[in-house]
């Protein structure tokens, strides 16, 4: 049986389990837009070195990708400024919340790494320096299109909207950077574009196309170092779920970043990139079933970072 | 050339290159006893998963593993306890520094990971339950010398007394893990333990012999589960420099551990076992020319778990 | 020599050796439009229970209040609402900073007491439920102007707008007070009427007769409950001088309230009531003579709550 | 009607109110040998300046002083150092717990108050520099018994033992200062000494007694300086009850030092001192009944260094 062959046929069963989970976790309910999701919904993705892509479920239908942009912004700004980011933002995983203001004042106003919202908020403001909030969205955007071949990719107006009005804790964050000195532009320009990206929606196929190019299995279309693929990969892995980073590592081994609309991106390195959407959350604010999914994926395939055996 | 030629050509190299260093980091000084190590000695060993071992610089010469112990006892305890030691500490990165009491108030005395101080104290204690600390002691020497294939493994009985009698940092937190209901014995036996295991002494070819079993690239002495060895490599890789794992996984992206002694136990699993050994630390207290090493040497030979290319 | 006389020649004195005084610490700068103020000044005015005022200095010339403000909103709030004020902020001093986001974390967003900028903007929130922010501001003015009796008092917009344009901490207070449901009014529009109450601006001449109302020797203009006033007085002696709060009371011993102005309101319970201002300010945000002075000052009259003579 | 009778006939009635409350509060059961105190006591002793001595219900029953010892040691050490014991020590309040460890590591082990648990161990620290534990035990019982007149005052040893043996948050703060450099004497010792003197048993006669060297009705059985008293009852007012230090300022308005064995002892500068004691606590582990006792007596009496209307 070839490894494609194979993988369907481990994947099928354990998406069969999950979408017969009872307990599926609590939709975020923070953001009005997103409240309203059915929760039944789980879809799967994976695209393998050898070309391949095997879908599952609700693999085509659209979610808000919300804080899987981050490893957009970065991936870009990484491209543009080099190590130089790291003047703004550190590498070091959380013990605080994802949007917590707590630590940015011990800190004096230096997040502790990219994918907490902080972190992310000055990533989005370092994009800025060359371009408009219109031109800087074209570009990520023009990124993600890229990367994955299809310029159906959007961005949902209404979400963004919806958390420029009720995002207070992201505002805080914004003006606490900028009090401290850490924000070039104003809190209004930043957090626009920064709300904006978080909206785009994507579905587990566009997504999993989306990540060969960090798991490096396709490198055509879209060029990122091999430095900074280790770098993005690395980071998701020891800060890609939040306070649940360590448990993720633990459990599932795989480099990855989550958002709160459910969706996950896990990356093979050299193997497999890996797209998982089902919108109820576990207490760290990660796909509930999405994790599950991936923790029996891992084991069954050998794609831990940290099995001694070999993949299947 | 086969494998081990090669890597010995490139570790020569970086050994080479490590020991031309100027800046060395500056030797631990809270630990009366280690306070006089000479700075200029570097030492590195690596096991392969074919059986060689290639052995560099001062690599005979004993050291104190200190917080490396971490993982003897940890690895003891998943053996007798499985998951249920997961009730005592927890399996994430902390942002605060090793022997952190804040976290531990905040956390009602529960320890973020068994990797800063309070987890291995609340592990030390775990192990306690089924004898004293002289039969404790006995069998993490045992389980040393038996993946080592080394009776002269031995305990520096000058480090534990002088860190019983100086070490009060360590003492509030067993007396504050005491106050909060965490640990079943008396300070004075689990931090008589505690400090004695750190005080075990190894030279980097007997610390790389013994990471054989991490990597499961030699299971016959000592047999860890695959589940346990990848737990254990998975915690090493988000909490085994303390407050600079993150930047650890970043520039090296192979699991490992640190201790203060300025010894680094890296392993690649399924390939590799490396020990490296320089005593002047970094601001986060891990060796600075043996993290420098181990970036190499990731580097030059693709062992980082984040590299999409063959190992070579 | 009668009461009047005898604390002219004190305080003569007192003012005399404060102008000789080199070291006057610095003026606050984070507020652009207060950075340029001549440090040289010093002003001090007292009214007596028996109707008597006396004045030194620059006692005639307007400065920001800024802070001292807050004891004018806390009066009208307690007027207002009485103690149903006490379920959106506390009575307990803080040990942190005056305009730290970290205690809002760790409490939920229930500011620690009415004399932090957390605090003050919930107070400030609470006055807006039943007017606009032009209506809220004219009625904190008239509540001036009524205790003082002079309808020069007035607002510097000039210092508001700057306030409003960079005071991006206290923008950072306000939205996480909103992400945790205790503003009950748009950030802007609080924000908008609490940096313009901060921005009256009064002389020392004017503050001491404002403050007859808290001392409650001229009960006239202005009627608070005996009650409220002793709860102004205990606040202001436990939280009047931010982190300073402790060794103000210790080193003074009279309830007070500061400003970066450089402004301090002194209230002795029946006997006087003390306004000084000297822009220089010491390591907690409070004036540095103005301190010095109301030390001396109290000292030498026998005003601190904690001496057992008869005042003089 | 003259004083004495006056202030008999008020607190007759508010004793009488106390006993028939059915909430009590809860005795403190983390020290084992004071979890079986019967809640149902209430007792209270007033000196007046006149030399008359008040004493209503349980007021000749031993309890418990613990927490309020912290007055006896800095009013020796003041005595004894002057503003040296400054160095070592802080004059603010906190907003933690009063064993937190948390603001140790936050401050680099310089407590923030006296009051709190490990500024009196500081302060403890500072007294056997010139003496034994024994005699500095029999230092500060003379201190009390001079104060009283009564050489009964005796140190329950089964108390302190119990604490010896179970105060692990103790000895965690000890060992952290230890760590931090600001504890000359081995933790031993020192606590030794300190929960030796925190078991001191007093009734509230006594206690009113000792109180009148604070209040300065009487200061020829003990002197005090002037200075000293007033920096002795500041810390009082601003840190004497823990995190509820700002609330009993705000309710009462009185000086005073509680103690988690229920006993509470106020101070009235120049007109009286108060002792009362009820073992049952509120949340922040100040006497429930004891605290609105004096709420009720302070504000019949127009006692609060906040009422402006003269004293009764």
């Amino acid at each position: 049986m070839d490894e494609a062959n194979y993988v369907q046929s481990i994947v099928e069963s354990i998406v069969h389990r999950m979408r017969d989970q009872k307990v599926k976790g609590d939709v975020a309910d923070y953001i009005p837009e997103l409240a309203h999701i059915n929760p039944n919904q789980f879809g799967l993705s994976i695209c393998l070195a050898n070309g391949c892509q095997l879908s599952f479920g609700d693999s085509d239908v659209p979610f808000s990708i919300q804080s899987i942009s981050k490893v957009f912004t970065l991936a870009i700004a990484l491209g543009r400024f080099g190590d130089a980011i790291w003047q703004r933002v550190g590498r070091e995983p959380s013990s605080h919340v994802y949007n917590s203001g707590q630590e940015l004042e011990e800190k004096n106003g230096h997040p502790p790494n990219p994918f907490v919202n902080a972190g992310a908020i000055v990533t989005t403001d370092a994009l800025l320096v060359s371009g408009t909030p219109k031109e800087t969205l074209a570009e990520i955007l023009h990124f993600a299109r890229l990367a994955v071949s299809d310029n159906e990719i959007y961005i949902n107006s209404a979400v963004a909207k919806s958390e420029i009005a009720t995002g207070h804790q992201n505002w805080a964050l914004a003006h606490m950077l900028r009090a401290k000195g850490n924000l070039c532009n104003d809190c209004e320009l930043v957090l626009g574009t920064y709300f904006h990206h978080c909206a785009i929606e994507m579905t587990c196929e566009q997504l999993a196309l989306f990540g060969r190019c960090l798991a490096r299995i396709d490198t055509k279309a879209i060029h990122l170092s091999e430095t900074h693929t280790q770098n993005l990969l690395a980071l998701m892995m020891t800060c890609g779920h939040y306070q649940g980073s360590g448990e993720f590592a633990f459990q599932v081994g795989i480099p990855a970043k989550s958002g709160v609309g459910g969706g996950i991106l896990a990356c093979v390195p050299g193997r497999a990139s890996i797209a998982v959407w089902s919108p109820g959350l576990n207490q760290h604010g990660n796909s509930l079933l999405g994790t599950a999914a991936l923790r029996e994926l891992s084991r069954a395939l050998n794609w831990s970072a940290f099995s001694s055996s070999r993949p299947k």
